[in-house]
């Protein structure tokens, strides 16, 4: 700092402010939170010497003037905590600010002067100083009484009405600090507030052509509203619909991913493109865009929103791929590059170029497409294979969407390396899916959660999580029967707020895989049309709806910031638990990880942390059976068969 | 980000870095090294999809253009590892730049490709596409190289031509990286680089006036000159003294701290500023400039740097009082204000007010004591309690001293909070005071010591321990006799690379405190002359002198990232070993906590991490005792006797 930098800095700021929490990066990316939640904010605040100091959290929406203040109060050490709540959906800032308070710190002296007798009446004038300098900044009835206190402090008889008045003085005066020299964090951080569902939504993915009940008929979009009254019955507030694209001819793939295709094959939805349009048209078999509305209406009066895949890459016959040749790498001979994962190839599809120099239009027209289907009613985007797209795209593409459209929610389809799936959720993306659906054993679910739920990384990055998808059938739903659904299906509901399921073959138990060692479906609806029979004896969806009212009437498991895991003397029995602080909301959840089975343990609770005195008796009510227990103890005995149930989610009651 | 903020950035940045290590406080301050040391980088380095990334970590002096490049290498889990040596004294800069390689992206799946025996004419004619991209940026024969191997591998033998030189095509290729789209951190770190005694330095004070053996003399620089072959043959090479400069009449306090003073009381050094002058005043009874530049240049031919003391506050009278009555707070009885901690007041100390609306020349003039002594010869300041002046003073302040004077030690004698004291080091101060000389069991010792050096405290905070100090004769030297002065001694010389004694009454085994309950010297010298008699038989000359050398001839004991704490079955023994990678110098340190009672125990040492095969026998010589012991396994058998010896300095070899 040279001289000359004497004039960018005010050298009287004596307070530093450091290490404030919770920031991502520094403060590079924002934190998260949904409407009604509160961010609580902890920072390092001191200044050089004795002198008392004062630190407020301020806060505001982004763009608006003047700051919102909330005094912050010391935890010892140095550190700071404050609080507030955000109200409004959209993009807050927040920072600390902090002063040396002189009249604060005189006040603290003069008691320890007082009480060794000391003469004061030099200090009397020096705080009548400090009055008469708060003055100015007040008016009407405080101003008035400033001017007496001044008065008083200075006259003969200044230590008697100081000693009589001091609890009023101070609580004048601290309305008007002086903060000429106050120290701010600069720039402020940011939290980027999103509604309800993107903290807690229950996701039911499925294929609207399959929706016609009958595998020769091509499903529609009015078939599709046939199926809300049964997913709204089983608690599903999403519907995740596959691309709705017209689907590509060239290379189209067959049945069960065959290069060879029947004349009658309907193709893969993330085949993007054909000549009846690209990603802003709709597949005609599968309706119009007034059909559309009226799913997304008919959704809606269900408290259902409609999500859109939107995957990025097109068909050789996407309509981009004349009108925009420069948004796709050319080969020497002049056709367009095609994606591959050397050696394999797949040609029936163009991946975008982002290094092309067009890459501005490119992006504003990305952009557009979300903006497209944003302008008809959808407010939910599932995006496919993100991880494969420049990040700096999604940080410029996610920032104008919201910006027009701030409720809407992004789920990132990204199975990668961690700290790329991280990096997505810090540029923007609203929900994360995650290596959930191969976590198995207790050792893997146990450190996975702790990390996604008790480090820096909940407060960027919302977990969702799927038992399956359409392209994943996990080798414990292959080969665990119906208990692996039932455990995995509640060990998804329980452990995050956020989960789904690719529902007709989860529901009705499929299980075969397209070959053996592979985790793709049997006749994939990813190629073909199905028709599924929900009639099934061991059908899941009584089971499902019990779940999701359990999730629905337990706000424990609306969040998952209290997630806490909990000993089992058997590895095969996990144990966890949640609570809502608001209204004491507890939830414990057991559940067996052998899916063939049965197996016994006890489970320990901590019953101090709760609050529960040793020796006092309480009640589990398990929501998934029914039972109510009288539990006494920290130590608990539990049996889990996969031929009943193998897991219990247990309300926590003091009795 | 709006449309209009694509101007501002390059939307073909694939690449992502995060998590710069080492960094304080995300880069707003700089780390700290000595010339001669290594800075290890670490990053994480990613791009979207599936491309090869190559990262490079970039280095230079401040304030030069361009920058060196030292290629980094993947850690796993998309960490990255790169390291630079720093090998002149001043400001360097550092950061980690990386970009998506194409060629090496290519090469890697043309290998796949090859492997599975696909068609691969097409891909060599993209990689003779690369390799033609390269050419403009090479001369000479590698501008040669590039076009004969883009026609090869256009060729119809291409290829055969590939394969038989891919090696070379390769590392030809590495040379000329398409970095147009690079990414790089921005602003990048800092390391402040200061010469080896930052790192490892030998302090000892005393009080020149102390210096002419006879306490009714007044010494000076010169008898101090006569002390320079002692404390040379000890092992010093800082000789620190208390401040030089006139010292105030008015309110000076006697002996012991006496408000009562006596017309021959020679007044505390502290008490900074008379007629004669102030800060850059030198006390008359002491000599003269010339006397000083005397004393340094001796010191100098021994190795050893002369370190005065800078302590901002002054006598009311000191000719700053009424030159700049602006610089100090006023009270209302138009007298200026003394330092207090109410209710106790020091009336012979005038604070400045780091508030003044003058702080601009304030901070100017205060900087310049700094630069005179610099220019004077002077190197090394200890400053005396800086938490208590404005932090950004000392930010501005050491910057400018260390532009002009890039040499120079700053030590903190700073014992306040730890916030405070790390911030301190953090705005550039060289080296800290820190709360060893009140750590007394091996639990204190070893959560300290490990938070100092195992943490990122580590990367900006250099301890400097003191057993006493003229303000502190810790407890345990009043009571615990010559094994506590041994103990303590031989903790502060290991435990820390830097470390100091304030000398003489620490010789001396000076134990005598003013008042019990007291931590004051009694008849310190802080008021008064004394004479020193270092004839005495358990006078610990000798041992210091033996410590010291232990410390020059070890590398080990030269830092202190290596220090670890192993276990003892004696909570009075504690043991912790420090190892030089350089040299594969290893110093096992034992140490005696009880300073009355001999103490038996088992050691157990990491012989693994040392590459000491279980069974093999090693030897460790103790280089206080002198003896040696073969030892074998990792526990071992150590008995310390305050009496004789309560502390041994193990070198271990293998055997």
């Amino acid at each position: 700092m040279d001289s000359t930098a004497f004039q960018a800095i005010e050298g009287r700021r004596r307070v530093a402010i450091e290490n404030v929490q919770p920031a991502v990066d520094c403060g590079l990316f924002a934190i998260k939170r949904t409407v009604g939640e509160t961010v609580t904010v902890t920072a390092d605040v001191f200044a050089d010497g004795h002198d008392v100091v004062t630190a407020v959290l301020l806060h505001r929406p982004q763009g608006t003037d003047g700051w919102q203040e909330v005094p912050m109060t010391p935890l010892g050490n140095d550190r700071w905590r404050g609080e507030f709540q955000v109200d409004q959906i959209g993009r807050h800032e927040y920072t600390v600010g902090a002063w040396v308070d002189a009249f604060e710190s005189w006040h603290r002296d003069l008691k320890k002067r007082i009480d060794v007798g000391q003469d004061v009446a030099i200090d009397l004038r020096i705080g009548a100083a400090l009055v008469e300098g708060a003055a100015p900044s007040a008016s009407g009835n405080d101003a008035r009484l400033l001017r007496d206190w001044q008065q008083r402090l200075e006259g003969p008889q200044g230590l008697v009405a100081y000693q009589a008045g001091v609890a009023k003085l101070d609580q004048l005066m601290r309305r008007y600090p002086d903060r000429r020299f106050a120290t701010e964090c600069d720039p402020p951080y940011v939290v980027v507030v999103d509604r309800e569902k993107a903290r807690f939504s229950t996701w039911y993915e499925l294929f609207p052509r399959s929706c016609a009940g009958d595998a020769t008929r091509h499903g529609t979009f009015r078939d599709c509203i046939e199926w809300l009254p049964r997913l709204a019955d089983m608690g599903f507030d999403v519907l995740y619909l596959p691309p709705i694209h017209p689907i590509g001819n060239t290379f189209r793939k067959g049945k069960n991913n065959n290069v060879e295709c029947m004349p009658d094959d309907v193709g893969s939805p993330w085949a993007i493109g054909a000549k009846e349009g690209g990603h802003k048209a709709i597949h005609p078999r599968l309706g119009t865009l007034d059909d559309l509305h009226a799913l997304v209406a008919a959704a809606r009066e269900r408290g259902i929103d409609v999500a859109l895949d939107i995957g990025f890459q097109c068909s050789p016959d996407h309509p981009y791929v004349n009108e925009h040749p420069e948004w796709f790498r050319k080969r020497p001979d002049g056709t367009i590059q095609y994606a591959e994962n050397p050696p394999k190839k797949y040609q029936d599809i163009y991946p975008f170029d982002f290094e092309t120099s067009d890459w501005k239009a490119l992006w504003r027209e990305l952009t557009d497409i979300f903006l497209h289907w944003a302008a008809q009613g959808i407010r939910i985007f599932r995006v496919d294979n993100p991880h494969t797209k420049a990040f700096g795209f999604w940080e410029y593409c996610i920032g104008e969407v919201k910006a027009r459209y701030p409720d809407t929610i992004f789920l990132s389809e990204a199975f990668t390396r961690p700290k790329v799936m991280y990096r997505l959720a810090k540029l923007g993306f609203t929900q994360s899916y995650t290596y959930f659906t191969w976590r198995d054993t207790k050792a893997e679910l146990t450190e996975y959660f702790t990390e996604l739920t008790q480090t820096g990384v909940r407060e960027f990055f919302r977990p969702n999580l799927w038992p399956n998808t359409p392209d994943i059938l996990p080798e414990h739903l292959q080969v665990g029967g119906r208990g692996a659904f039932v455990s995995r299906l509640v060990l998804a509901a329980t452990l995050s707020s956020n989960y789904g399921i690719y529902g007709p073959p989860f529901e009705t138990l499929e299980n075969l895989p397209r070959e053996a060692g592979n985790e793709e479906y049997l006749n994939s609806e990813k190629y073909q049309l199905r028709a599924w029979d929900f009639g099934r004896g061991d059908n899941l969806g009584t089971l499902i709806a019990t779940v999701n009212r359990a999730r629905r009437e337990n706000p424990a498991l609306q969040s998952n910031a209290s997630l806490r895991f909990h000993r089992t003397d058997n590895e095969r029995i996990i144990c966890y638990s949640k609570r809502s602080d608001d209204d004491g909301n507890l939830i414990v959840v057991v559940v067996s990880l052998n899916y063939h089975h049965m197996e016994q343990g006890f489970i320990e609770l901590p019953l101090g942390e709760w609050g529960i005195a040793t020796g006092q008796p309480y009640q589990v009510t398990d929501l998934l059976g029914g039972q109510t227990f009288t539990w006494q103890g920290a130590h608990n005995f539990v049996e889990l068969d996969p031929r009943k149930l193998p897991a219990h989610i247990f309300r926590v009651t003091q009795a």
